[in-house]
């Protein structure tokens, strides 16, 4: 099957809620606590319930996905790290010693990196999925990052590795590493959310004004060329990258399993961006980990309408926020799991809402 | 030996750091990621391995100390909820069925729930130490909430209740329950961060407008009372409550065993503030879980300078922020612990710190 076909065929499989969202707030409100005291935790809980039924959870296989792949346009100057580092670093996810790897332990959580596209042989990694489409994009600010076919691949690709590596995960997220990505999502963030390039273009992890101010103008430009598109996938062909496609494939498949989704930082809600334009029913499995110091992320964030949970000044990617908020997931669903009711527990209730 | 000198030795136990804090910072910044891209995970890695050495943790035995009790201007309508309700939700959390019996079990920590003074019988709930020092508090708007030897007994029970029951705990987390305790814990604020006492009252779990006219002038009148006087136990004593006492004493004796306390909300950062003013050296073991959104948490937490790492609008109590921040101090733990450095995972640094 073509891959663009595919991906439709997974976009149509995700459905709208099964599970009606007003008995979950009722049993919400029966709990043994003053309605609306557990904030932010309250809503979180109501969508898990509404996704797999009420109560949701424990979530006993959480999985991280990290994606991969090297950016064209990293030549440029538009990061503060060398092109290189994005295979060094997938040979420090298979050796368990980065940050993703320590911060999913910790949360309980299995890690999957995927090589969508480094541009180097990662074959003699352990543990590595290998669905590389090409060794890096082509620089974005020459001409399309990808063809129009490698992007409807990647994506596919993406949902292949969920389904091979994700079928017993209950709790999905998503993250990636690629030296130049940000200068991808933000050409993505600009074109989907239809605001000024150059206010929202930040220094990654760690650009100075120089490259800053190379990095706005091949945003700018790169944006003023995806003006005339408004297909998604065209967008995601022009501005690359690999990771970011596939990234969109596994939250597709995620959705289409009928999995909530923890999005990471800025990258990943670029790749949010997009599945959501691809089908906007993938939106209620989202769940947004962290808020970046990136300029662009909070503007990524309230287009999709979504409350990060944490803000922390994470900046790392990986799926570090991500995996930092699956305790916190886990949190709200053992709320509506193991909270007894103000009348099982034989506590005086009141029906004063908390402001 | 009277109450007093119990707590002023465990103050004398606690000690600055005996981890000098450049080393870690040294290592951090050799870890695989950007300097500072961590954000405030790494600032708490820091402080964790300042006082466990570095690497700290893991933490396997966390323990979450709920300290109750009733205070004698519930009577007022200071509260949403009446008084009966302390009690009630102590039977409730011996069940295991309230909001911190379900976020201590996600996050891996043991309960400790202390009578400190609940206006009724608890000898009958299992699991819970019996600490009463008195049925509830005086009406602190008619005179002191306690006796000066009754505050002092208060925080030595508190001090005691962490020997016996938290001897094992590598991580200390504090909560409370006691309705009409955000009223007390708004006087102890204002009379010891010298703030406007009717700017930094609100409604606590749901109090409607009336209440919170009726509230606020309580607690204005209780700190023109409490203005002339400087010591904290004397604060404490004007206006309560039991479980705050208590809290402090659990905040110095984890302190003096070298442990880091994980504060709630906005009651237990009034018991942080009231341990601080007696013993400045336990400021550096306190972790801040969650801003509320309480006007005077803020507040507070500004005058600790502690940053919290949390913002969901929790304003529950029980310890329940405290619980939901336990995954994240031990993730912060996890960076120095599991992360590889530059030199020995082969990744190229670069010296670019995040803005």
């Amino acid at each position: 099957m073509p891959a663009r076909d595919i991906v439709q065929s997974v976009v149509d499989e995700v459905s709208p809620p099964a599970h009606p969202r007003d008995p979950v707030v009722e049993h919400m409100d029966r709990l043994t606590k003053p309605q609306g005291s557990l904030g932010a935790l309250e809503e979180l809980a109501v969508q898990l319930a509404t996704i797999y039924g009420d109560p949701p959870g424990p979530f006993v296989y959480p999985t991280v996905f990290v994606l991969a792949a090297d950016h064209g346009v990293a030549v440029r100057g538009v990061s503060a790290y060398p092109a290189e580092v994005t295979a060094q670093m997938c040979a420090n996810f298979s050796a368990g010693g980065a940050a993703i790897n320590a911060l999913a332990r910790n949360a309980g959580a299995e890690v999957v990196v995927v090589d969508m596209g480094v541009a180097a042989d990662l074959a003699g990694l352990a543990g590595i999925e290998h669905r590389k489409v090409r060794g890096g994009t082509d620089d974005l600010a020459e001409g399309p990052a990808m063809g129009v076919e490698e992007a409807w691949r990647a994506i596919a690709s993406g949902i292949e590795v969920f389904r091979s590596r994700g079928g017993h995960a209950d709790l999905v997220a998503v993250g990636e590493m690629g030296i130049g990505n940000t200068t991808a999502a933000s050409a993505i963030t600009a074109s989907v959310t239809e605001r000024d390039a150059s206010l929202l273009v930040g220094p990654g992890t760690g650009l100075d004004e120089a490259g800053l101010a190379r990095k706005r103008e091949v945003v700018v430009e790169a944006v003023r060329r995806t003006r005339t598109l408004s297909d998604p996938v065209e967008i995601l062909a022009a501005v690359g990258g690999f990771e970011i496609a596939g990234m969109v494939g596994v939250i597709l498949g995620a959705a289409a399993a009928n999995r909530a989704v923890v999005i990471d930082g800025f990258i990943s809600t670029a790749a949010a961006l997009l599945a959501v334009q691809m089908c906007p029913d993938c939106r209620r499995f989202l769940v947004a980990s962290h808020r970046s110091p990136e300029p662009g992320h909070a503007i990524a964030l309230d287009h999709l309408d979504l409350r990060p949970l944490l803000d922390l000044g994470l900046r790392l990617g990986e799926g570090s926020g991500a995996a930092l908020a699956i305790p916190i997931v886990s949190a709200a669903a053992a709320i509506l799991r193991e909270m007894a009711t103000f009348a099982s527990a034989g506590v005086s209730k009141i029906d004063a809402a908390v402001p």
